[in-house]
């Protein structure tokens, strides 16, 4: 919302804290803690809604969705994508809805934690699976949809972000390994130092507080995530177990080596760093995004082979 | 070398890499890429060497020093103390050693990486298990010892760190759990993460790089480290891998469930916060160590006693 106030659309929002909803206000955002008359003023305009809730709570505001802004565009920001799918399938909102999940965010939550620049340079997913599902039924993809895929994608760039898209399936499987994964790791790493009692406490620095920053997540917010994104998660977690396992057993040994694990890792290291974007902390001037680019338009000609081609590339699309 | 020079006492080098060497000496740093050469110098002057090598080049700078440096008192900056302190026995240098560890770094190596201001806060391990065996077997240290131990405290001070004192089995256990450990998970999780292809790497955010970032660090100092501290890495990963086995487990079912984790985890992190010293991001102007402090007068009454204390604290010391 910070970032998208500056824009050209009006923006104002809703949220079920009273107080967070009072702080927005304080600041000069229209921030509401009435969900009703702000889905009720979102259909009057003719709006397009944004859903950021934790997954336990997307169901309910769907049906509040249903009864009171009955038009509206819809699109979120949860990070697990099957789940919310099942709940738009079920309600039949799939030509109303195009899901989204932007790569960025902290440890904190609420609207004190909120920042203005946070996406800027993240990857933006955006999902495409009822624009393939049409096409591979040899059906044309509606107007109302392909629309609200441009708004959507408008509105990332619109924050500086960079919009990716992806299947459903292919996102979950993909923030299993490199966002829910790190999670898990994160709560058990932290128990694991601790138990090493005040001694461990005190000498944990840098490579420690990297590594567990994010178990300082709300632990509902965690397990929304992972609980509800379990098979991808367990397929990343026993790929881990087992270098760990190898790892543990070569290095149980009269002459312990891990060269295997450790320079397997520093090459992957060296490649996730080259394609996940420009670095935060580059020095460099000119950002340049090393996730290549497509330029394409929503309804055009083979526009969703594109959208598959993208996304096995991670590249970012730019529509026109 | 940078925090030390801006002090009373001179402060020169010896680097192994010529252009390195370099570097700092265009700098204005007295730096010299001749051992001999320097180690004499330091005899000359009767300086305290600091060791600030990989493991693996330990014993041939502890050769030169016994013969170009026969007298000077000699600390180190190793991850490990164990392999160090057992180099240090088989050549009977136990009077002129008192071991360290800095807990702070990056993952970059080398003269260009380093920076001022890098041990501001940080806890800075100090050994003293010498002076516990001859307390132990009801004998005086020597004076020697003493010395070299406060002037070891002092530098620890002197580049604002914080002095902890630790036994080598102490700190060996530590870092295997607050810092060898979490090396070994950015290498797995590297791999977890690049093995998902360009989207992954694409989409791989704050949680993966944060976790991740020491697996940048040059491969023959992870092995170095995690290799010869292993049995106290092996103790935390079988703690790591069980608690990674009963998550998976837990998620694979059919109501998926890692409370238990989870809430552990957090609970965990906002301990080791709030004993892990003050934050490097504290928006407060006084910052105030979260480390106890207590004050002793090495070769005082009863102070490896109170070393003793402070380590079961990790606490910090202040030498008078």
């Amino acid at each position: 919302m910070r970032d998208l106030a500056g824009g050209t659309q009006a923006v104002y929002g809703f949220n079920r804290s009273t107080s967070g909803a009072r702080a927005a206000a304080k600041e000069g955002y229209d921030v509401s803690d009435d969900l009703v008359a702000t889905l009720q003023r979102a259909e009057a305009d003719g709006a397009m809604i944004v859903i950021a809730v934790p997954m336990h709570a997307v169901a309910n505001v769907l049906d509040n969705i249903i009864e009171h802004a009955p038009t509206c565009g819809i699109t979120d920001v949860v990070s697990v994508k099957k789940p919310v799918y099942d709940l738009i399938r079920e309600r039949g909102l799939e030509t109303r809805y195009v899901g989204g999940h932007p790569m960025a965010g902290t440890e904190k939550s609420g609207w004190s934690a909120s920042q203005e620049g946070l996406f800027h340079r993240a990857a933006w997913v955006i999902t495409y699976d009822y624009a393939l599902e049409k096409e591979q039924a040899g059906e044309p993809v509606p107007a109302e949809w392909i629309d609200l895929f441009s708004d959507v994608c408008r509105m990332a760039v619109g924050v500086k972000a960079e919009a990716v898209p992806a299947s459903v399936r292919k996102h979950d499987e993909a923030v299993g390994r490199i966002s829910h994964l790190p999670h898990v790791i994160a709560e058990a790493l932290s128990i694991v130092g601790d138990e090493g009692g005040t001694l461990s406490q005190s000498l944990a620095a840098g490579s420690f507080k990297d590594a567990t920053r994010v178990a300082g997540t709300a632990p509902e917010l965690v397990r929304a995530m992972c609980e509800t994104n379990a098979a991808a998660l367990v397929y990343s977690l026993d790929q881990m177990i087992e270098l760990l396992t190898k790892a543990r057993n070569d290095l149980d040994s009269d002459s312990p080596n891990i060269a295997e694990l450790v320079d397997a890792g520093h090459r992957a290291h060296t490649r996730m760093e080259a394609r996940s974007g420009a670095r935060r902390e580059s020095v460099s001037p000119v950002k340049i995004s090393s996730r290549p680019v497509m330029r394409l338009h929503p309804g055009g000609h083979n526009w969703v082979r594109q959208l598959v081609q993208a996304e096995s590339l991670g590249g970012r699309i730019e529509v026109f």
